[in-house]
Parts: structure tokens; sequence; C-alpha cells
């Protein structure tokens, strides 16, 4: 078993609490600096590493920028995923743009910023070339192998029923014909496997991906600029799960290039990732107030959050650990449900828990909520989105997003005259 | 099979699309009237009925107000909600606040506008004492049987797994406490089944209510002045199911009522229920372009709609019928995965499914939107919840929500200096 510490003590939730009302998310900068700083460590062997943190699994300015002092770029895959970039200064090549079913003018909204568009289908070339009038100097293609993608005996993963990328001859065809409307540089990515936690994932993706560029190389003599190994590198949700060692990854990495790159006198390309989970998964965590029990066929203890604000238990039935503050070393004699508000039998952060007792007050921190937490929330049931902060290295709080308001709620009938009734308590 | 005809044909959605692009959602006010006119008629029989639409399916105010017209009032199980129907003028009994895991304030909210407050948990009683200062005269408590609850055969639910409600013993020490405590008219509410598509439902479940309700009378010596069936009346999502008969819905609950209540003096109770699937799902639509096709180990056609629009089919599996408007009767010759643009596999609207040939720019029409779609929106890879229509009984069209935009998606920063950046395309 891991150790699965809460970065928040008991007393200084309860400070934080005095000015901001649970539930709120919270973000460690210590523990995000530590490990971006880990991951550019892992690639510092490859000249041109870069990091495109997605953007999806947290789109918040203010960690985003955290990671930027690192070098981390924007991986988006929307218009207002862009505009957010572009708002923190991200445009150019800080910007890979990875979207799937796009519509024509998010090509161009993407072109005119200067960022990396990565083509999901073959049939998206003509669709750049409509929106943005020419096909970019540099582009990138996104690949699917089909078939069963294995990376050990017991992890493996199905491509041909993934609905991203080019299979192999449309990807060949595809540089062929971009080769020749003017493309100068190439990229490949590939996302083949999701939440992985081994070390093995992105050495064994490289290995296809490395030979694949060695292939289209000599095949249509272009140059490919960069291998973008995309997302998938996981994180440890329960506490026997052994955290991913980035070095380790970095490491095997390394070891693939030396052997298909620097023989075939391409060591030159830079590899990029597109992490997300990874990168802030572990230093979010979802802070929230027993507020009711209830003894019936089971024991429940509701909180003051519910799947508005995460909903990976709800949708997915995904283990998030939770540790009662101020009760770290006491004893898990007690099972519960731990439910949230909606009407909805599956708002539960956890079934059957094994945890001490709890008593109505206490705080409850539920962990691992940085990465497709607060992004996935919604409002269903009316439910209100919480805020965001920022727990600084230099041991203060800082709001990075306000909580939702009924103003917020209501704002799609502002332009009816009940409006005024709506938001008037 | 049962036919599935869209309420639009392919010349009135083009026509509409005109003025308001796609995806949108669209509802039959046509639809909406006919069947709250036969819910109405089904319980014709019981002098009280009424039913509390359940606002989380489809909390959309110009929708509310059409079922308001038939007498339907609102179950709510939030503040926004309560805020919502207040603003209608649905206040007093004809709220129904049936929430669970409640904070005080909105038990006070509640209480404050007059509506009936529904108890989930004994501990409760003490909560709305302190929130409202007393109890109030009319009460209802949330009854979970335990157990398995069996409808037919092949139809059963474990009310021992759901976090809903009070156990028998509990129900009646609660009603106990409670008159007590001066509460005069009392309520009893269970829901144990979800989207049940058998007539057999309400009467299975008014037998166990109305016994209960007969019970707690003789032992208590109090007035109980309704019974709420809450939700569970479903809809056929597939062609092959049978619709539900609301009148033969409404008849088995009669005979369960002269069986049990007529000869136990008791025939002034009131019949409640609260449908949100019912009422409003087969009245709504998701109408969405094709705007990508891709093919590759499968056929796929890419929609500008994705699951932040419409997420059942993406997080439960859901199937949703698909037309392909104006190919109403052509030959089912192909088979796609009908794909959302999220970075997520799981965004598709369906999946190898038998369809007509899809051309880009056809209209793709997604049944049975109408409850827990819009609703269970999110704003997931930065992606904008859709604007919602009306289409009239006159024939014609009514924007009754605005699509949301990026002004809205993060409006949560406006009190940041970086706002006005994040705004300006």
């Amino acid at each position: 078993m891991y150790l699965k510490t809460p970065f928040l003590t008991k007393e200084k939730a309860q400070e934080i609490i005095k000015e901001f009302p649970t539930p709120f998310h919270i973000y460690d900068e210590k523990g995000i600096r530590e490990n971006a700083e880990n991951v550019y460590k892992a690639f510092s062997w490859n000249k041109g590493f870069k990091e495109y943190f997605a953007v999806k699994a947290n789109p918040n300015p203010f960690l985003i920028n955290i990671l930027r002092e690192y070098g981390c770029g924007c991986d988006c895959s929307s218009k207002t995923e862009l505009m957010l970039s572009k708002a923190i200064g991200a445009t150019g090549e800080d910007i890979m743009f990875s979207s799937n079913d796009t519509p024509l003018e998010e090509f161009k909204y993407c072109n005119d910023l200067g960022g990396i568009i990565n083509l999901d289908d073959i049939t998206h070339i003509e669709a750049v070339e409509k929106a943005c009038g020419r096909l970019p100097k540099k582009m990138s293609c996104r690949f699917n192998p089909g078939g069963i993608f294995q990376i050990t005996n017991s992890i493996m993963d199905r491509p041909d029923d993934a609905k991203y990328g080019m299979t192999p001859d449309q990807l060949y065809e595809a540089f062929a014909i971009m080769k020749q409307k003017g493309v100068e540089e190439f990229g490949i990515h590939a996302f083949l496997c999701s939440n992985t936690v081994t070390n093995e994932y992105y050495g064994v993706l490289s290995k296809l991906l490395f030979q694949l560029a060695v292939d289209l190389k000599k095949a249509l003599d272009i140059k490919i600029s960069f291998i973008n190994l995309s997302g998938g590198v996981g994180i440890p949700y329960t506490p026997d799960q052994k955290p991913n060692d980035i070095l380790e990854i970095g490491e095997n990495v390394r070891k693939v290039y030396e052997e298909i790159f620097t023989p075939a006198g391409m060591d030159d390309v830079a590899i990029y990732t597109e992490m997300g989970r990874f990168m802030m998964g572990p230093y979010g965590a979802l802070v929230t107030t027993a507020i009711n029990e209830k003894h019936i066929y089971k024991e429940y203890i509701g909180v003051d959050a519910c799947a508005a604000n995460l909903m990976r238990p709800a949708i997915y039935g995904s283990y998030h650990h939770i540790t009662v503050l101020g009760k770290e070393n006491a004893q898990k004699d007690h099972t519960y449900d731990v439910t949230g508000s909606l009407c909805e039998n599956c708002d539960k952060f956890a079934i059957n828990r094994r945890l001490p007792e709890i008593n109505m007050g206490d705080i409850v921190y539920i962990h691992d909520t940085g990465a497709h937490g607060f992004s996935m929330g919604y409002n269903y049931n009316g439910k209100l989105r919480s805020a965001e902060l920022l727990l600084c290295t230099d041991g203060s709080t800082k709001l990075i997003r306000r909580a939702e308001t009924p103003k917020d709620y209501f704002s799609t009938f502002d332009c009816f005259d009940f409006h005024k009734d709506l938001i008037s308590e």
C-alpha cells in the first residue's frame, strides 16, 4: 500500500474555510511545480521536448500559468480552450490543437493564433485548406494503428474501436498530399491508452511511432519534426497502485529514441507530450463538509459537495481516496457510503468505504481531483459549481475561480423578462 | 416495433436553422399538452390529484409554464429549482421539495415559499425545526421499504441499496414525533424504480404505500392527506419498447385505491406524482448537423452536437433513436458511429447504428431528449451548451433559452483582471 497524504492539514483547512466555505477544489502549487520540474528533467535528454498541458483536464489560467513557467504549452480541443490559451499569452507553437469532429471555424481560429494543428482525419486536409486558405508550414497527424495495442500482458486497448486518428495507409496518403501542398514539417500524434499506471506505456508507444516516423521519412522524404506521445500517463487513484515514475518513463523513451532515431540520423526529432491527469490530478482535492448522517439499510454520510463538483465516481464508479481531516491516524472502523445531494442514487463519492467515524462538521478531503474534476462539473439538479483555490508555495491561499451563483446558473435566460424574477432571491 | 416519428420535418428544420444554427434542443408544445391532458385524465377519478413536474428533468420556465396550465406543480430538489419555481409563480402547495442530503438553508427557503417539504431522513425533523423555527402543518416523509421491490418477474429494484428514504420503523417513529410536534397533515412518498416501461409500476407501488398509509393512520391516528408516487414512469427510448399507457396506469392505481382506501374510509387521500421523463422526454429532440465523415476501422459521422448537449449515451450507453430528416423512409443500409467532438471516445450518440446514408449537411434528429437532456449538459472540453427552442402549437418557433457564449463559460473568472482578455475574441 502506498500512502495517500492530503496536502492540507485540518487546521489549515479550517482556516481556509473561514474565508471560503466548502465545497471547493484546492490545488497544491508546490506539488504541481515539483512534478512539472520532474517531467522536464525526465525528458531533458531531448532538446525540443515540450509538454502541452491538456487544458480539458483543468482549464484554469492560474494553474496553467504555473506550468508555463516550466515551458509547458497548451493542448486545446475547442475554441474556448484556444481563447483561454490566447488570453494567457500561449500562442504560436505553445498551442497544439488536438481536436476531432472539428468545425471549420476552429481550424481557422487556431491557425490565426499560429498554433499547431493536429489533424484527426484525412478529410481534414481539405477542411483546413478551406478554413485557412492554405495549409500551415508545420502540421501534425493523428495515428490510429487499429487492432489491439498491447502494453503488458494485462494492459491493452482497442484502437480499432476508437474514433480517433488515421489508419496507416491514410497517414502515408495524408503526409504525401500535405507535402505536395506545401507542408514542410511534420508531426505524428497518437493516443492509444488512457490513465496507464505502468512505466511502460510511453516506451511501447514510442517504439511504434518512432519506427513509423523513420518509415514515413524514408518513403516520402519529409522532415519529421516531432512525435507527440499525447496523454495516457496515469495516476494512482487507489492506495494499492504504485505511482508512475516519470524519470523511468523518460528513460524508457530515451532508450527507444537511441535505438531507432539515432541510427536513422533523426536525433533532432522533438518529443511532445499532452498530459493532463499526470500534471494536475494528484495536486487537486475536493474539500467538503459532512452535513448529514443517515442510518437505514446502510450507513450514509451526506456531504455538501455532489457529483456536480466531481462526476467521476457517479458516472464511472471511479475510486477517489477519502481522508477525514484530523483523523488521518484514526482506526478505519466504520463502513460508509459518502453521498452528495443529487436526486441520483449514483451520486456517491464512496460506497462501502472503510473510514474513521465521521461526525457532523468533519472536513472530508477527496483526493486526486486535479484533473477531470472541476472541468467535468455540471449543473444537474440546479447545482452550482464550486470555487477553486490555490494553496501557494508560501502557505497562503488564493482564490483562482469564484463559485457559481444563481445568476450564473440562470444567465442563458437573461434575454427574457422573467430573468429579473429568477435572480431576485 | 413501434414507430418513432420526429415532430419536425426536414423542411421545418431547415427553416428553423436559418434563424437558429444547430445544435439545439427543440420541444413540441402540442405533444407536451396532449400528454399532460392525458395524465390528468388518467387520474381524474382522484379529486386531489396533482403532478409535480420533476424540475431537474428540464428546468425551463417556458416548458414548466405549459404544464402549469394543466395544474402541474414543481418537484424541486435544490435552492435554484425553488428559485425558478418562485419566479414563475409556483409557490405554496405548488411546490414539493423532495431533496436528500439537504442543507438547512434550503429547508428554510422552501418553507418561506410555503412549499411542501418531503423529508428524506428522520434526522431531518430536527433540521427542519432548526431551519424553520417549527415544523410546517403539512409535511411528507420518504419511504424506503428495503429488500427487493418486485414489479414483474423480470423487473425489480433494490431499495436497500438506495440512499433515499426511511425504513418502516423510522417512518412510524418520524410520523409520531411530527404529530407530537404539531404536524397536522401527512404525506408518504417513495421512489423505488426508475424509467419503468410497464404499466404495472404505479399500481404495485400504490398497493405498498396505500396499505402503509392505512396502517399508519390506524397506529398513530393521523390524517394522511396524500400519497406521492414520485417518478419512475418511463418512456420507450428504443423502437421495440411499447410505450406506457397512462390511462391504464391511472386505472391500475384507481383499482388499488378502491380496494384499500375506500373500505378504510380514506377516499379523500390525494394522489401526487413527480414525473419528469414521462412529461417531457419524448417531446424534446436534439437537432444537429452532420459536419464530418470519417472512414477508418469503422464508419463515423461527426455532428456539431456532443455529450455536452446530451450526456446519456456517453455516460450510460443509453440508446437514443436517430432519424436523418428527409430520409425517414430511406433504406437503413449503412452502419455508423455517430460522434460528437469531445476528446472522449465515449462521446458517441450511436454505435454501430443502422441508418440511411448520411451526407455532409444532413440534419440529424436525436429523439427523446426532453428529459435529462439539456439539464445534464456540461462544459467539458470547453464546450458550450446549446439554445432551447419551442415548436409552438401554431407552427411557429420560439427561443426559450439562448445558447451559451464564451462569456458565460468564462463568467466565474470575472473577478480577475485577465477576464477581459478571455472574452475578447
